[in-house]
């Protein structure tokens, strides 16, 4: 496989450093070749303006989709945008590595979906979901919490994981991707590793990271999370009546 | 009231805009004092970094939590995020006003809440959720989607709005706030009002923004959503096994 590792903390002492450094050293042994998308490192700018476009489709009301369709079209994208979109489509698997700031993924990693996700090239039309550009590849977001892992339980006060993971699971699927399960480490307290002192804190970052590195060796074979596509769907992207999801209790 | 209206869309056209636009109108005919937060306008920066913090806590490593928590206490934030605050501090009801982008907030306003809420001043310990700082104050989503409505629904294939809206529900409370239902505005097409040509659509547009309007003249007396608080919650931040919740089908 080729795997881009799009990294996203503005520590290189971090935890989440550690995650992503884990498995460079794994899928590189186990013959993948690598690519770190480093999105601090390499200033990326999250916000999308009129200003990123020199020339405009329109001049005068700005739509960022009005504008991303027709810059992609005419091959004329912002110079560091077709760039992450050259890396997405070099990659079998993209690994989402990230901490979970304010419930989501921090405003450089959420302003990355808003800009590289261009309609009109990574989706348009009927071109989405499994009928989506990036269809065949797999995504991954290795994430971790600063709270722990019962808040994130059903009952949890911060919901259930999966809740605070589908609003970008679902931007994933919209493009193509296939999704595999998050690999989840919760309770990750400060940005870096110097703040564990605690011998018994160190011990469990140890653990997490083993357990990291022995899902990244199996990676390749493993199966994504079932989603539904538009089979499943009803014409206005509604379950249908008669799908069997519709009546799990 | 003084309500603070978090307005955050890259055009003026837009209808993102005219929905701004329509609030200052009508709370100010109803006698509130209204304060608007632009944040494309004023060029707000969303992304939490080392450089936004001159003097440095940890000159080594780089945490986010110790940076915000240390200057805060010594009154050294940067001067937008201490402006930020402070417009906080005078609100009585907070309004945000955007464009769901990839399931969420757009990046600028994602990083507003990063940047924002910072730790040690807006939240600490025990000083959250219906302890928080913000307590006794209340926030209100105004959000427009591309998408149609039905998408949204419960087996839509976006998923249930209240799962979109979940993390950025959960944030609000997280610093004290009391949230009102949402207000809903499916189907914006194009970022602009000239996009929206069509005859039929831009007399569905008037009908949000009347809609709107009709809710802003009741909203000083408005019900928050129930939600849970400490007393509902175990020692590790899970509904206690005797609430109602956890017996609802």
């Amino acid at each position: 496989m080729h795997v881009l590792i799009l990294y996203c903390h503005p520590e290189p002492h971090s935890f989440n450093a550690a995650l992503k450094d884990v498995a460079i050293e794994v899928l590189e042994n186990e013959g993948h070749t690598v690519e770190v998308a480093d999105l601090y490192a390499e200033n990326f700018d999250p916000v999308e303006r009129p200003g990123h476009f020199t020339t405009r489709a329109d001049a005068e009301v700005f739509s960022a989709l009005t504008e991303q369709r027709h810059h992609f079209e005419s091959n004329t994208l912002p110079g560091k945008i077709q760039h992450e979109i050259d890396r997405l489509w070099r990659a079998d698997l993209v690994i989402l590595q990230f901490p979970l700031w304010w419930h989501a993924q921090p405003a450089m990693l959420k302003g990355w979906f808003d800009r590289v996700f261009v309609y009109g090239g990574l989706y348009s039309g009927s071109r989405r979901f499994d009928r989506g550009p990036l269809r065949g590849r797999r995504a991954l977001c290795s994430v971790t919490t600063g709270a722990p892992a019962a808040t994130f339980s059903r009952f949890g006060r911060s919901a259930d994981i999966t809740t605070l993971m589908w609003p970008i699971h679902c931007s994933l699927y919209y493009v193509g991707f296939e999704v595999l399960a998050p690999q989840l480490t919760y309770g990750v307290q400060g940005g870096g590793l110097s703040y564990q002192a605690e011998a018994s804190f160190r011990c469990q970052l140890e653990a997490d990271k083993t357990r990291w590195a022995r899902r990244l060796t199996q990676l390749e074979t493993e199966a994504p999370l079932p989603f539904s596509g538009w089979a499943d769907w009803d014409e206005d992207g509604v379950l249908r009546e008669t799908h069997p999801l519709r009546w799990r209790p």
